[in-house]
């Protein structure tokens, strides 16, 4: 199968969300990374292209410029405030595009956004990634199917807490950015608080028509909102309470969504990402696991990334870094132990191995 | 960096452990799959190296005698009774090798083979993959670190269903070849019964010194073993029990090993692979999380791959496959949700989205 | 000891709360119920005194007024609508009071009682049975005591789903009062919204200071409300959101409260009501387990009613009902088993039972 | 209904098991303790008696002599090697008998004293403690109702961590008899591996025909059996492994027992008592909690013990012990926050509580 010819902006080398869409491509094969404007930074840009391997260009504007047709699709992983006009960009120029959450920094980039976005043939996607997650999807198709009825009420928790304290102050990158409304917009809200709400909707297929916000900056100082809890009114009598925080110490990135209809509950968690638990209305709990990973049934989903270690191992090895393997010795222990057992059973004693 | 070029024997299109070998390669990029010989049905094997976009070989002779050096390494995951063979004739050739477990059919081989591994300057690995999990591996270094004091006792409890039916008479591939002496080797003992064998010497240090099995074909008319209940002495007088099976109906893919020390107890399982329990004498529980996969802190093992179905989904709506994506309407309905938030903050009440 | 002398009011038989006061008065062994009132229907009333084998009123006014100083402390379990009026002549007689909660119907009554109880000497306790948990208190001393750093956030979670379908116009006892606001007062927010009030302010020790809440009647039809979302602001500038509800379909009686301070996280769940979880910056989990229930350490708070069915067992046997018991024979069979295994160590073989 | 009268043998204040019988036999008011001979210290029997309130003697045999026909019903929870001789003795005087498991210290004085218990008409019940949880009743009945098929496999996993050090060097109480052989026969078989076997068969409903035992004591210096792994044979080509210890680091009292049918698997976890997990062929998990504890549906096993601890401080504080209750100013503040809750309902905005 042809692959797609993909471009990335942003996204250089010890950045974080870019090399999770580099690895989200490489895994099913289909994309193939070609050219980079990878950080607004000139050298950072070129020296992370030349880490790739890619063609690297010093500006985004240059970069569609010179790449013209030789590439299909842009992914764009800069932050918030330049989304609106790399995508516009980007579309215009007859390009697919996959853009990172939110969409833009303000709601009117948002509003001209999407409507040049329905004029185009391109192809628009947003990776709001717990939408990827199979049994989020399930949840969804039970959902509409009637598996739970009519539903009455939704909850979305949605809690981090790596900015429980001030980091931004000590020129911590990742929540620089975050916490600069100029940068980012809106804090929590536009940074998690856009994953509660697009899971509420999502999952119900019901969308939200009021909300009632309370909204805190909890560390002293922040700029932006850092932890809200939200009272919605969604479509069909449906209320909800969708809490986003990143000031909760020690929440590693805790999402759960839970929905409760007439004749039973749905609920997710990120904590447990491969069981969707239904409760019917005399609280039997039936647990349904994800049968659509990569991986065989009964294989979690960090299953690829433990290979994915013991060939990252190998490669070192290869290249001459002194890292543990799993060697002829290991293999061979194991033969033997086969072995002892076997012989074990047919003596019925205890055998050296 | 300089990719490893590599060639696969065995895995064709359909089949279950090469796919999770080609992801595990792809997703750090540190090998380059160009050439293979997939099948032992050599239009299959052609076949599949089309798909895939490499250079086929009927057979892994032409493969190795074409070739020559424009390959560095071999993976090999073919069925086991084939293993010694190729994986001797790759070493004889200079290749690195990487081979499924286990390791041969028989032990015999396994000497012979080891010997051979031993002697060569090649990288000989192989995929034991419950190793590649990182909280495995920081059960074993903590292990050896005394955090848990002098080992007294181990257990390893690794339970499938899939083989709780004859399903090998109705010609399943997989329980095909598995359950075939000839093909296999061992039933149980070899497939996954190598895999506790192994945990139980890698999170100690310690090797095994004794043992006395019981084994059994639960499945009427299996040729080979499906489940066993070993004891076992290992070193400095640690005591074991192991079991494995593939007719416990239902198990997923349970893997549980827990090691207890005269300090303290360490225990891992594969239903929750992202987390390592440490018990205090007093029956107090520290939970560590996973900060060592791919994804940032926080994410489970599963992030990666829900993040590649948003591009498998974006890559099949480019190709004019009808999926649903997060397009600009949602991404759009996501600000709006923001904006509505952050006023009803600033007029206390509820306001419109 | 002396046993406390004390009289019920209300908890005729068949009902739900009475008999749970009464186990957990016989636990102890500290209380000795020698009479009560205990239905608003005579005939029942006089009934259950009768099978419990205590002397038996029509009316509470009867009760108090014949026994006198027989008694010393008054138990009442009655509908939410006479709690004021009965707590009042409790106390004005002198008695000691153990009132059920919600306190009272209304508010006014509440300030009254109060400031009665204020002035007797008597001791006038309520029973908000979740803060009898050891692990809630622990969670309190805790936080008293500093563990987890100024409080930031509190979130309770109080959902039940026996109320998802309008049983009370089947006439469900326990139903009907409760959704009738002329004897319960508020619904969901009285009966379990109490309880999740009560829970942040006894775990944190900050009081509420303003509230804003979502209330509604979910079940069409209802009278009271029967779910609602409240945020709130504690003192010390400490947010919360707490939820109450019931018509969650199939929660049994989930109540969860989580309080994150600048330093930490406490965490406790009544679906493990024995443990308590510290979460530290870095997102390493410790868990508590109770050690001060009245089974030993290790046991579950189920133990004792383990132990108590086991006894029954015996006592229907004695009484002539033919159920199974643990009989000389089982005793027999586990003393063999004992034998043989320690023949099998002795021989290394397979041994007969 | 009348009352069983009964004496106790053993079981003093400050032990651990007779307080527990104390305990189970009030929770359900059908036992009435009227005699003990409470301990072979006959200053401490005596002192226990006065205690309880109930009467005491120095010794069993002068208790059966005094009592005569006043009591129904002796429940014996001494050291294992006076089993034998009380049990008789009181199933002789024509006692119903309840007595504390394994049954005698020796397999021979079982063999007599199981005769005998045959031949009288008392009832003679023993306290295999986990027989009494009901979730461990209905996965025995499950099974032999042939919700599971034809049963293959069982496991039993039975680890306690409190013998880990040499306590019983120190003197401790309940470790210094327990591993003194003289007084309790086998170690860690007897005291938790008659509970792992019982479990076995009683879920099963199958007994066990051999075993092959690899048994150990860990602790250095210690004269019983520690730890065991047992590997069995049962009726109908069923096979089982089950371990038990008593130096497994941390293990509070962890008692699992799974077993594996040809439809599907039941598995029940001490440390989830209320719960029964069913998994079926494609891995589907069903829960089903309990619903015949005493504490109404959806409360755990744990409500009756949290409610006795509200009752414990009102007696403390009746009784001038100075401790927390939940008094009349609580249960204001409760009611404030419900109106205060309603009126931010009706106007739609934040309200003082």
């Amino acid at each position: 199968m042809t692959k797609i010819r993909t471009a990335m902006v942003g996204g250089g080398i010890g950045g974080f969300i870019g090399e999770i869409h580099r690895m989200a491509m490489r895994l099913d094969d289909r994309f193939e990374l070609i050219a980079g404007a990878l950080s607004s930074d000139e050298t950072r840009a070129m020296e992370s292209a030349k880490d790739l391997g890619i063609r690297g260009y010093p500006t985004w504007l240059e970069l569609f410029e010179k790449e013209q047709s030789n590439i299909d699709c842009v992914v764009i992983v800069t932050p918030n405030d330049s989304h609106a006009e790399i995508a516009t960009a980007a579309l215009s120029a007859g390009y697919h595009v996959m853009l990172d959450k939110p969409m833009t920094r303000t709601l009117e980039e948002a509003i001209v956004l999407a409507e040049l976005a329905q004029q185009t043939d391109c192809v628009f996607s947003m990776t709001y990634s717990y939408t990827g997650y199979p049994m989020v999807r399930q949840m969804r198709q039970r959902i509409l199917a009637g598996d739970i009825g009519a539903v009455r009420t939704v909850s979305v928790d949605y809690r981090q807490g790596w900015l429980a304290e001030p980091i931004e102050k000590e020129g911590q990158k990742q929540a620089s950015w975050r916490t600069d409304p100029k940068q980012s917009g809106a804090g929590a809200l536009g940074d998690i608080g856009s994953h509660a709400e697009q899971l509420a909707r999502f999952t119900t297929g019901l969308s939200i028509k009021q909300v009632r916000g309370d909204v805190h900056s909890l560390v002293r100082g922040r700029k932006v909102d850092d932890h809200a809890c939200v009272q919605v009114k969604m479509e069909q009598g449906v209320v909800g309470d969708l809490v986003c925080s990143q000031v909760c110490t020690g929440e590693r990135n805790h999402v759960s969504v839970r929905v409760w209809g007439e004749k039973g509950t749905l609920a997710w968690s990120h904590d447990a990402c491969d069981a969707l638990k239904f409760t019917a209305h005399d609280g039997t709990e039936t647990i349904n696991y994800c049968n659509a990973n990569r991986a065989p049934s009964g294989h979690p989903a960090g299953f690829v990334e433990a290979f994915a270690n013991i060939y990252k191992d190998m490669a070192d090895k290869m290249q001459g870094v002194d890292v543990q393997i799993i060697d002829a010795k290991e293999g061979l222990a194991s033969m033997m132990w086969i072995d002892a057992v076997l012989r074990s059973q047919e003596t019925k004693s205890w055998c050296e191995v």
